[in-house]
């Protein structure tokens, strides 16, 4: 039983019902956020000691010996390489560590194939039209970059495991256009899917008519599990590995940043691939930059130590951020028991928990949450161009409000959502 | 009277007993460094204070109340940007403070023209051809920006008073690939020159047969004066000023950086432009990032806090600087007095002494003086290329060392010359 099957009387008694609970809401004059994955006032405060990790000139030394007050060290100092190279699951020879924005090392990684081509490829301006693969719904940031450059975003559907690979072996197979595709393979932004070993082996062995195919590899949440216990966490099979077995070393660019485990946006970024790649990479970064701010690289490597440190570190954000997605669950399954027409993901990590709203309801969702002083990521954001064919995918982001509040904004969607869905189904039986 | 005064029986017994000396100096196995404008330890220690001016989460909040450890300010924030308009001479509403290095600003600055045009304009990667003007001897990182985009760099001489705007306005009035100009304009790398009155004005009125050209004015040395008396400081007239008198308000960007004043690259880098293009920047930055390194920038903002505190911190730079340009100068006269054939400059600011070697001989100077022990600077690194067609200018960097080892490397310096000039003269006179 749901809204969909009940009386018109019923259904017109309820959207009432509904309406007076939002306008009750709508009188606290409430500015409620679950629009962003920004970290909470309580996470950021984790990192306070890193703040004062180094206190003098003798602090500023890297293992190697280089002042980190000084230029030098285009790919980053050897113990924050080492330090990304966990979050990339890679070996710290092939990191490059870069400044405070991963999204930033994929733009320059897109325009840096845009302007030279890859590997002695011809440069992707000189085509009439570049195609990228989209796995929807994914990160709008991504979408952005691509269609900045002029390329033609292409959605292909996400399944529980990753992205349909049946679409992209076609697609990949028969455009030498398409040129790579936007990967969050673990806890995706926003579905909180990550990808299964046999979906990561087909990318890696790919048929692609682009010999200079790539796969960005944003690898955002690698170590931001929400539970501790190791059977709770899920596991993704490297893509380097994978693209190596398959003759595709080079096929594959892994981004990582700290900015989730440290300071959002004064953290570092890397970024990892093959040596072929890193050798390609530094030659034109050297261009552009002398190196990244070594100084702040020092105080992530000292502050998060190794391997078993960040592990710690990173179970103290989880006890944070779990009870809110724990409160994601309870009050989505609580209020929404009996509507019908609606699920939602119920992520192991990540920053996000993704929404099917009933079909042609999420614009109307999220107005009408954002009239009751609720702002959510727009509707559509998840799509490229801010397309979502179905008007169903809503992201919410519960990291940044304190709990109570989020109490609070959750209770308004649960409301939105009722109310968008009655409002639709009444509709459609006056039009039809 | 010179060594080119010498009969070559004179000049032969010179020759034998230069090499003598230099074989000293070569026992001693020197490592000594006048290579790169590196700031020494001692003028990195003088920032050492802001290493810990943010103790704690409540320190970490700018002026607007925003908090610097979390997501957001595309542009910087507010007292960051106050910072940065002085060193850019501009006012506050027209800066952009970005990541670590001012070369990357550059670098994504043609990048963007070259991807996306100019305000409209066609997109650089369309043309056959894209020209740079290059005020020679210039800086050897500016020009590998424009020739890694596969612009041609034209090289235009520079006088006393910077770029010989004869050359300039002949060129870009005949050519509409000629697209812009590179310009330290104040105590140039590595001429110290600051570039006259005129020549400002006139490059803010150059009649340009491209729409689109633009100034790229590299203000690396705004604040970097070696003397505290105001009539000894080098003043250099607003190109904005000029630019907008002209009726050119959109045609440069003027750039800056704290890596000479606080930690070299791991300070803050900006840009100042108009406001169209600096509304067009951000629209296109906004894809590439979230913003710069906020605790950084507030970092800088909370330690050099304004004109003042900044003059007076550049100042104690000076105090360090001063009596090693004062050394270079003392050596190089003494050193090559009654040599004859060369000449150098005499700096009231910046990084870097400007040596004219008799022409024909750098190459051999810095192939000497390598062997000797003591780095300098590829002979040629000042021109496009590295061809400088006389071979004869070679960059002096006297920062980095301390001021015992700069001593030593100035003696061996001027015996590499004198042994130089003395073979190319004999090599002359055995070839005519």
């Amino acid at each position: 039983m749901g809204y969909a099957d009940l009386s018109t009387v019923d259904l017109t008694a309820l959207k009432v019902e509904l309406e007076d609970e939002l306008s009750l809401h709508r009188a606290h004059d409430l500015t409620l956020n679950m629009a962003r994955g920004k970290p909470s006032a309580a996470q950021l405060d984790l990192s306070t000691d890193m703040l004062t990790v180094l206190k003098g000139p003798d602090d500023c030394f890297a293992e190697s010996g280089l002042d980190c007050r000084n230029y030098g060290g285009l790919e980053g100092i050897d113990e924050a390489r080492r330090l990304m190279a966990i979050l990339l699951d890679d070996k710290m020879e092939n990191v490059i560590v870069g400044g405070n924005s991963s999204l930033t090392l994929m733009y320059s990684a897109i325009g840096r194939f845009y302007d030279f081509g890859a590997r002695g490829s011809k440069p992707w301006h000189r085509y009439d039209k570049v195609k990228w693969l989209c796995p929807v719904p994914g990160y709008d940031r991504h979408f952005a970059i691509t269609e900045s450059f002029g390329f033609e975003n292409i959605p292909v559907p996400m399944n529980e495991d990753g992205p349909d690979m049946d679409v992209v072996e076609r697609l990949a197979a028969s455009d030498a256009c398409i040129k790579g595709i936007w990967c969050v393979p673990k806890y995706s932004n926003p579905g909180g899917v990550t990808y299964s070993d046999e979906v990561v082996r087909r990318l890696g062995f790919l048929r692609c008519a682009a010999h200079d195919f790539r796969i960005f590899w944003d690898n955002a949440y690698s170590v931001h599990h929400l539970y501790d216990e190791p059977e709770q966490q899920d596991q993704l099979l490297d893509i380097a590995e994978v693209c190596k077995a398959s003759g595709n070393p080079n096929r594959y660019v892994k981004f990582a940043s700290t900015s989730k485990v440290t300071v959002a946006g004064a953290g570092i970024a890397a970024m990892a691939s093959s040596p072929d790649n890193i050798a390609e990479i530094k030659e034109r970064m050297s261009i552009a930059t002398i190196g990244g701010d070594k100084l702040n690289q020092l105080r992530h490597a000292r502050f998060l130590k190794d391997g078993d440190a960040l592990a710690a570190h990173m179970s103290k954000h989880a006890a944070i951020l779990r009870p809110k997605f724990e409160l994601v669950e309870k009050k989505l399954s609580e209020g929404l028991a009996g509507v019908g027409g609606c699920s939602w993901s119920h992520p192991r990590g990540g920053y996000f928990v993704l929404f099917n709203a009933p079909n042609g309801t999420a614009k109307r969702i999220v107005q009408l949450a954002r009239q009751t002083g609720v702002v959510l990521t727009s509707a559509g954001a998840t799509w490229p161009g801010g397309n979502d064919p179905k008007d169903s995918d809503i992201r919410i982001a519960p990291s940044l409000p304190p709990i109570e509040e989020l109490d609070v904004a959750l209770d308004v969607f649960c409301g939105c959502v009722k109310l968008a869905y009655a409002e639709s189904l009444l509709i459609d039986r006056l039009t039809h």
